[in-house]
């Protein structure tokens, strides 16, 4: 399902990566960052995919909204594990969504 | 592979879609579209994945060259297919990448 986000201006946080081969707890924990993230003041909503490369967005009400869910304890130690364990390789890009338009099939 | 992105400010067009069940060409266009945005001015590069959901972010200089690739001819024509064939549902957000940081494990 796509995110049903507001009209703009709100934050995106575009999170891309390339995983190792390791596993331990990985699937467990993204499905818990997402639960985790849903409680989160600002939260939005998030789209997410992974092939080669994954590439999951975020979408939050401000600046404010992504720096307390940054530093989140247990978001915290999810991002202590993907560093030592699940992430060969990523990037994060905090951007403001400036305009959005959508289409629907009827 | 990650893109390959600049220090910000630059733009980043989030496109994320559901596909319909009609194939007729949508593999063959969507390898295009990337090959022909690679060749565009401002061009940045390009993140994309699909499995329930599927998540394409291309990386741009400016809003002048994603107006630019928006109105591009072949684009153009591929847009009219995906309204018509491929998408049964999908949103087009514009947004300002202000920060970014990222990890490579040595």
């Amino acid at each position: 399902m796509l995110a049903k986000t507001p009209p703009p201006p709100y934050y995106a946080v575009i999170f891309s990566s390339i995983r190792t081969e390791v596993d331990s707890g990985y699937g467990e924990t993204a499905d818990r960052m997402v639960e985790l993230a849903h409680e989160q003041p600002g939260f939005l909503g998030v789209e997410s995919a992974r092939n080669e490369v994954g590439v999951t967005v975020s979408y939050w009400k401000d600046l404010e909204s992504i720096k307390n869910w940054k530093a989140n304890t247990e978001h915290l130690a999810a991002q202590q594990s993907g560093i030592k364990n699940w992430y060969a390789q990523y990037v994060t890009r905090i951007a403001k969504v400036e305009r959005d338009y959508s289409f629907l099939k009827e």
